[in-house]
């Protein structure tokens, strides 16, 4: 491989989570070499003129399931396709999945995940989900902690019969994790209201995608976000709630976190802007395209999780893309409960929260990288190597153009599947280029991808039990939240 | 003067809001010029060994009263005394407050303020209190704004018969602040219910100092804040709550902040460490000591503060410095509401927060860093030249003993005053070294002032109508803000 | 007069506050002379079929202006009008308010409305406005209580520069209200902030009724709530919130209420079914007969109201039943804020909460008699002589045809106003038979009323000075909770 | 048996829910004949001079562990011996728990249970548990509810590996109540967290008592409260909450009550005046005395309970009467797990309520009634036979002698047990005479009873079917709730 040239970013306003300044920046040996107004482009530089644009840490998507192996088929988006489309719209990290089966060694799902991931155009890490408890279970979070740069697991509250985590298992894991300096995250539905609504729908009559929202109102997620904040806070350990979806889980999330208690929470970009009608639409083709757990939520629920992110008790923007074709999603033709859940979005959300968030006041440029880079870089513990613009960090870098236009679709995205769920919208401020470790991965609509240019990152534990100045630089807060809840 | 010489802090960790680091930093002209491993001293520099220390930005407070008149007579400590002892603790800079009169024109009791000020041994800065509304008033704001680098107005809802500003001086105000980019703030309390409260203890026989905490409760502080927040909301104007102090202002707090509502909170360290027992010790002096509004609260009251430090609806913390010596408390020795309300701190603060935050997991270091200079420099705009550990930012600095103790005392206080309101309290964790503009004023119990080493700090309106990109560099989160809603 | 004639109610389902039972009732010389299964109808009694059908205490409605002088005209109902109206759609008895001018003694102004209401066809009773402060105000205030039956005193916290009350008004009148034993009641509005708001939709050039929801939003509602409750809570008083319009001030009052402050809320029919899009109505004449304040809302808190109803934090339904016809409204043809505020509603509130409330199973029948009248009745102590169906008590009853239906209108309804908030409205639930005082005042569509049939209703004050035992039979919850709180 | 003399009560000042009125009663039969002033003796009747004392309705204690078996042993009370004590307090109907084994046939159980309860010596009915599901399970709560008055199921969210009913349970449980017109019920703890939290006590070696409310701390309540609060909110089912004893739990009512949902909840008498420090008694027995589940809790968790009575979220008062004596408790001397949960209080309920509640001007008279009796007959609707003093309903009356005082002691109690943990507490407010069934069972001081004297009490389903009209007299406002929700 011959050598990277620098890349000099002339002209832009960088912008951090805690402010914005004009100034250059240099990358070179894929990281961020100088940051300063009037920098000098060395010999051979790549020279981008960023005059008029914003300058940002590339996004990083906590949430998604590339290649994923699901009822006898797999989503369309495998690590290569699905890391290319994030660059394509300035992501430059994801944060996947490893979800073993129930009884299946924690390990050997983890070694068929990481094989499944070389080919990845970026850089990617994994949450490890726990579907069930045993000592090896208990063994092998230790071995993922300590040896595999694993910091986060992963605990499904839905799914019955298949990869749902009993109280019994949520309370083992999280106490585990607490021990081990990782962060325990929740996917929040209750599953056996799930399972009964179900049964509900079906008895009426109703197969149509219209009974999945009915099949799991906010009451369903709300419940288990409190059952797992709970939990967490008997067990003293900090918690990440996924796709928080309605404002009740929301409002949870928000009272634990008044009591003191170190709670976090999710939003996915569809979640923002979607509402529950699509499930009503007459084409079922379109309608199952936007089956995704949690569903699309009526108007006033997006107003919630605005709220949450300006008032800061939700933290992160995420996709859980998780893309399946007409195809697939046709399995579900006669009973709603078997059309493969999972929407796409990863290579639209910096786009679309930037649109709907800065455009109307929402955000300011600083909050939105703090939701779409920095707070997941802090509370994966990666920061300031990822999210930050600043010396030293990993040149993954978005350059931003707040003027430029686009419109989304199926017809013109990188992502494979044949559907879109922002089809037709229009937004302002897209990504104009993207550096993945200092390398130009995009440029202006031209994708300069090429399999296994990702690297997997190691998130370090918490660490739990070191001295404070003892312990190694750029430790971030929720290390100390570690250490002072373990104390 | 003589070029001062550099500063090199070698072998700490360099804590800022965001992030903890290894790095030494490097101060030359009053400026940060270098944070980094392994920096090399430039000859003449003053090496100082910060080995198992942090390096933290000055403590910024942004609630002081020094040189106060005040019924007839003056605070003890004037704006030499009060910023040096500030300097002691770690304290670089403080935001003082102009109290003009009813009537008084703003810019008189400006100039009369900032003559006061020059002998200032620290950078200071200036609310201006908005005790009456006229054309002038009007005007003057725009002046203070536009001119004189003012950009927070006070709001007394206190003090009836005296400065308190009735609804529509509040209204007016905070629709100007909203055209001026101005930052509103309150001391919330309904000095209604306080005259009425105080009349009743009089008229009962109750004339001891016990009689001040009965005669502004906790209702009597959230009714003001709650009615502060809703004429903010519907002006569409940020507002800051200066020295909240009980639980019930602090979930109204939380809940605009919910509503995604741009609301700040501000405590001092003596709210969240001293319980109302004080005011029922049978030593007058002792009691009389503690009489400052609002008062100190029963203990749950602190738990409510340090959760909304740590849950992030509150924000910054301060002192609200004013003392007051035991011969001028005496004034009220026969009737409660003549003692002069006062209390100090602005010495104790860092270590007094540090002591009950930091020491007992409630708080990580960088979150002492937010609380105690980073977001308030954010909120009055001074960010990053103040509140960050930078390259360019002033070098206000304090290296910070984490191991060292002390015990606080009127005995051993810089202060001027004869009394401490945490006197006896033993704490861990001290300013080894203060660095104000890049100048050694404090070394291990050396303090090294002179009168007029401080400065004016101007600060910039929040600019709310300038185009994102075509404004100045270093915008904090609030600039944007007031863009978006003056939009 | 001839001797009233003895009435018998047979076969009737009678609803009480505490439940439901099979029961004829009996009405003898103006009272209930027997309730009970199987009763034999004495010697001339006139025998009511009220199979299929509810007996109930007929409806109280505490909040009506009739007969209210208003910028050189009258509104179109008087007291016989409107008491006549009332009659019709099953309302028994109106609380109406005495509004002195400011400066004008209380007496004068009571003595005058007692005057204009002689002619009531209906029972009244008068809650007086305290629009300023005086030694003789305090003074009147007790003349009232004690010698008038007037135990509830009225304090406008909107219409700057006219009635409104400022803050030490109204301290100074809860303060009173205590010592008497009355209930102190709010419209809760900030009139600085409706003030300012006019002025700046008129500077906007925004003219027309779509302005007066503007100017009007809720947090203006939501702070007076919060900022009366809070006042009652310092001073341990109970307070009554009239007309309750909005999400935010229904969870004031329950917040309060969770803190076991005793605050009551009532709610008008028109804010639990109509929304402010009838502002937005390009008829000029439509619009501004929607014209009242506060405004009719957004859809969302109609449904917080039905929620504060069945959850016990909002307690009484009114109506402010206030007319004024098209010629009236008019004279804010070019200036929405010279519109006359007032909308009528005295005749249909029962069947409009039957129809929304009951028909839809958001309330019971016994909630339904709860909100309607027996809350009232407690609230302000003339239970249970008024919203009672027992023996004793006066014979002010309701026949209730769950069956029937009727679509309301102003062109067949009894009140003299041109126009009707519900027109079109098709209501299932309607008055067969309306008793006042025993006599037979409508039966099915026949209004049988003359002028002077009601009787001026004294209410007794709440007694804060008495024993238990010793004190007057029939004390409700109010009377004990006054003592408590005066104690 | 020879026929009961009539009673006649004369000179008190009857007290219902809904207000007080001076009134004496009549009681022919076992039911009151008559209600009113000046009401003449029949021959033969005894008459009670209830002057200066308050005639109330018996109380009712919705929550009694009579004759239980458990751990091989049997509780000090068996059905005589603990109604009799309740008769000696004021309280003349108490509702038991049948409770199945897993696997066990509820018929089976529940058949065990009334032969038990046969020597009652007052009324007495049965709320069934829930511990497993199977067909025959809901096969059999239709039989109960259809054919032997039993209208409300329990369910044990803690007991892991005992009766602990799993989300599944839950689930299918409340969906079956609903459809039978039933009362849901929970015991709300979280059993996953109680069982890790107990092994964690272990591990630490903290073997005594005071290890028992750690090992249930206020989180592990209030996650089961909402757990099944939100269930029932998905299955649109009342739910009624058994002894809530924290703040939190309480919240979760109250804010799931200000949503519209039709929530219940049920106080201790000794939650409401007995705090955690028992536990940390050094004499283990006094300590062991006090471990019932959930356990005794820190003062502010009483003042949040008193706050729910007053406020209307909280609606009945119960005691969990389940008393075992010192040498049971021993059985946990090594090992608090192991000490039989369980307290005494079915004898002391109504004075401890009246005396914390009513003396201190927190509650009214009527509103002791409400919280004592008849809230509870009307929730598990037994209204107005019972928790009402009126025409037709049971003689089951408690004459209240508010000036009486008493010492509360095992010394001088009628319960059998050796303990009592209102020990000491001096009470001002005692029963004088207990009518049950309008027999003179108590008698200042004088106990009159005999076993088999109490009736089993059947309680009507909840009527989801009938149309409003054609439904039995007497119905109260849950039947309607149930046949909205139903709809």
């Amino acid at each position: 491989m011959s050598p990277l040239p620098p890349v000099l970013i002339r002209g832009g306003t960088v912008v951090n989570a805690d402010r914005e300044q004009r100034a250059d920046v240099l990358c070179v040996d894929g990281v961020i070499a100088a940051v300063g107004e009037g920098l000098q482009a060395p010999p051979g530089a790549t020279v981008i003129d960023a005059g008029g644009q914003y300058v940002m840490p590339g996004g990083i998507d906590p949430h998604t399931h590339m290649q994923l192996p699901f009822m006898g088929t797999v989503t369309q988006d495998d690590f290569f396709t699905g890391t290319a489309a994030g660059l394509a719209g300035g992501t430059t990290s994801i944060i996947d999945f490893v979800i073993p089966d129930p009884k299946q060694p924690l390990m050997d799902a983890y070694r068929t995940w990481r094989g499944w991931a070389e080919k990845a155009a970026a850089d990617y890490s994994f949450h490890v989900a726990i579907t069930w408890w045993s000592d090896s279970v208990h063994a092998d979070m230790g071995t993922l902690v300590q040896d595999e740069g694993v910091n986060s697991f992963k605990h499904f509250m839905a799914y019955k019969n298949a990869i749902m985590a009993d109280d019994e298992t949520l309370v083992n894991s999280f106490k585990r994790s607490l021990e081990l300096g990782a962060m325990p995250t929740v996917h929040a539905e209750n599953g056996e209201l799930v399972f009964l609504l179900q049964q509900e729908m079906k008895a009426k009559g109703i197969l149509g995608p219209e009974a999945h929202p009915l099949s799991r109102p906010p009451a369903v997620e709300a419940e288990a976000a409190q059952r797992a904040i709970a939990i967490a806070d008997v067990l003293n350990v900090p918690i990440y709630v996924v796709h928080v979806s309605c404002a009740e889980a929301a409002e949870a999330i928000a009272r634990a976190r008044a009591r003191g208690q170190r709670v976090y929470g999710e939003v996915l970009a569809g979640h923002l802007v979607i509402d529950d009608s699509v499930y009503r639409d007459p084409d079922f083709a379109f309608a199952a395209a936007h089956v995704m757990s949690p569903p699309f939520r009526a108007p006033e629920h997006q107003a919630a999780l605005w709220r949450g992110l300006q008032a800061g008790h939700l933290h992160t923007t995420a996709t859980d893309h998780c893309t399946f074709c007409a195809a697939q999603k046709a399995a579900g033709q006669l009973d709603f409960s078997k059309i493969p859940n999972g929407c796409g979005g990863v290579e639209e959300r910096l786009s679309v929260v930037w649109d709907a968030g800065v455009n109307t006041g929402r955000l300011t440029p600083s909050e939105f990288v703090a939701i779409t880079s920095a707070n997941t870089a802090k509370l994966f513990n990666i920061y300031p190597r990822k999210g930050c613009v600043a010396l030293g960090a990993d040149a993954d870098l978005v350059v931003w153009d707040p003027a430029a236009t686009k419109t989304l679709s199926a017809a013109t995205q990188f992502s494979k599947n044949d559907f879109n769920i922002f089809e037709g919208r229009m937004v302002t401020g897209v990504a104009s280029h993207t550096l993945s470790n200092g390398r130009l991965a995009y440029v202006q609509g031209d994708l300069r991808v090429a399999p296994g240019q990702g690297r997997y990152v190691k998130r370090p534990a918490f660490g739990p039990v070191f001295d404070a100045l003892s312990r190694k630089a750029a430790l971030s807060a929720p290390s100390s939240v570690h250490r002072a809840m373990a104390a």
